[in-house]
């Protein structure tokens, strides 16, 4: 039996969430590796918010995938075939492999080797791959937390959020994390430490906000924008960075949904809005990756995977992040 | 005959742009300065946008002008009695002193001294005062200018505007300047040296903005907030720095209005978007007036000055600073 390749093909472009619909299951040949390429098979595949991005033809910061192509996501998997100088068969890489079996790679799509000896593979998808190092990034960079500080997270129980939480702590801040269900509060504040966690689903976020941040905000790290993010701004403090992570509450930006105005919140508290793209940092994905991989080795960062099982599960997987069911970094192992 | 004190006091509080009739006209016997005290008499009075905020009962940066009280302001003068040992009579201060012929001063609200043979009194109040100053660290500190990128800057024949775009230049940008009027964009062009300056009541912003800005914003000097700021975000590069330091085109915050969300601007392009108030720089304001000084007396620094004669003026003039009928600083000369 001559073994395919399983693929999850774009077929549909979505006007908001994509959805199974817009999504096919295909097969192709196994490719053999040329020179100077390998062949790597995937083991787990990501499911990301920026995936969204990825199919949606509005301006980006990459090309939209191509219908028909096999929709592109981050991977971690095995080099099962090499005539690569530098990649040896029964390494671990993590890259853009995209949602399929198997994948050719020439190198360029590689982000970083993985030592599953060191840490489970999944990890290298989320609290040491893109989530985990989106947070040392995006807080430290962006966020420049001081001892003392208090910071606001949204989406507080996420794959990123829940690192930039425990992160915020290991520097000294007083943590507030938003989430969205008991289950999760309960996740916050058990698990990942949050001095305190509100739901933004119950009661007056407002109220909460003033209750739980009585000096203001120092640092909103921000992965939803919308009314959670309406809501911190008008508690923030002076000086207080916002680090825009992701526009998860957003379900469509066309037509251009509007808000309340900014400016004012920006100006009265001299306040710093900055947007944060991972793919700025990947020549640093080492430095990050470091220090990550020595606070989990410390037990100092914990992590939630939720982890599908089968291609099969891809398709619908979007919409389940966004529908915010998971508890723990979504994976489907292949 | 004793000469009196007048003085324009805040009468009743404005709900949106403050109008002649929230002022009254007052007398108070001239103050006699006691032990450290000086008399300043004022020769120039400011008129600028951010009065606006400080007759507001809405949370600001600094208390609320009580009603009754002398309005605040910022004015230049003369010290014609001094008991105050770092204070002789004759020389010249600017300062927080008010819409008023004579302040009792300390020294507390002294901004800094003005060298009157060096440059014009009425410069300490415009392009060698808070609107240069304000031009100076907004566009350097926040702004971050580098040789050969485009600046876009609102009310850009402003006090402030003006300065930002010639700044901009003297640091090797391309500049592009929003205004008001064709005689504006005149002045624009021929006096402060923008590369194309465009008027926002005439023909399609977003349409001139792309022509004029082909690799997009790479700063955005924002005075206005409202539909000219809606237009500009449309048109950042990657990396833009946005620097807010003024919402002239916002009549009202209360309701609080709506616009655009923002979010997805500042993360697709990963901007920076930044409140600016000039009062957290007043430790370095003699580093920015000793520059400001030297390109101004290389003449590469032009400035205008509207000034309107007699105290009787100062009520109407925040009214019609917000019209937008001034060409130049608008002062009150007393």
């Amino acid at each position: 039996m001559v073994e395919r390749n399983r693929q999850v093909i774009l077929r549909a472009r979505p006007e908001a969430i994509p959805q199974a619909e817009h999504f096919a299951l295909a097969e192709a040949p196994v490719p053999v590796p040329g020179e100077g390429q390998m062949l790597v098979r995937n083991r787990f595949l990501s499911v990301d918010p920026a995936m969204r991005g990825w199919v949606s033809a509005a301006a980006n910061y990459s090309e939209p995938v191509a219908i028909g192509a096999v929709m592109r996501a981050i991977t971690v998997g095995e080099v099962v075939a090499s005539r690569h100088p530098d990649y040896a068969v029964g390494e671990h890489v993590c890259g853009l492999f995209g949602w399929q079996d198997y994948a050719l790679s020439d190198g360029t799509n590689v982000w970083f080797r993985h030592d599953a000896t060191q840490a489970p593979l999944a990890t290298a998808l989320g609290v040491l791959g893109i989530n985990g190092i989106t947070a040392y990034f995006g807080l430290l960079e962006a966020g420049r937390p001081q001892p003392g500080e208090t910071v606001v997270v949204s989406t507080a129980a996420g794959a990123v959020g829940s690192a930039v939480g425990q992160i915020a702590r290991i520097k000294g801040c007083r943590t507030v994390g938003i989430t969205s269900s008991d289950a999760k509060m309960a996740l916050c504040r058990d698990a990942f430490g949050y001095d305190v966690a509100l739901s933004y689903r119950t009661g007056d976020l407002d109220a909460a906000l003033a209750d739980a941040c009585p000096d203001g905000v120092d640092i909103y790290f921000d992965n939803t924008a919308g009314a959670i993010s309406d809501a911190v701004y008008r508690h923030l403090a002076v000086g207080a960075r916002c680090v825009i992570c992701g526009t998860a509450a957003i379900s469509s930006w066309d037509p251009w949904p509007d808000g309340p105005r900014l400016e004012r919140h920006i100006l009265v508290k001299r306040a710093t809005l900055q947007g944060f793209l991972l793919f700025d940092y990947m020549a640093r994905f080492g430095e990050a990756r470091a220090q990550l991989g020595e606070w989990l080795a410390e037990g100092r960062l914990a992590h939630r995977e939720e982890i599908l099982d089968g291609l099969e599960q891809a398709p619908g997987a979007i919409a389940r992040l966004y529908a915010g069911e998971n508890l723990g970094k979504l994976l489907i192992r292949v």
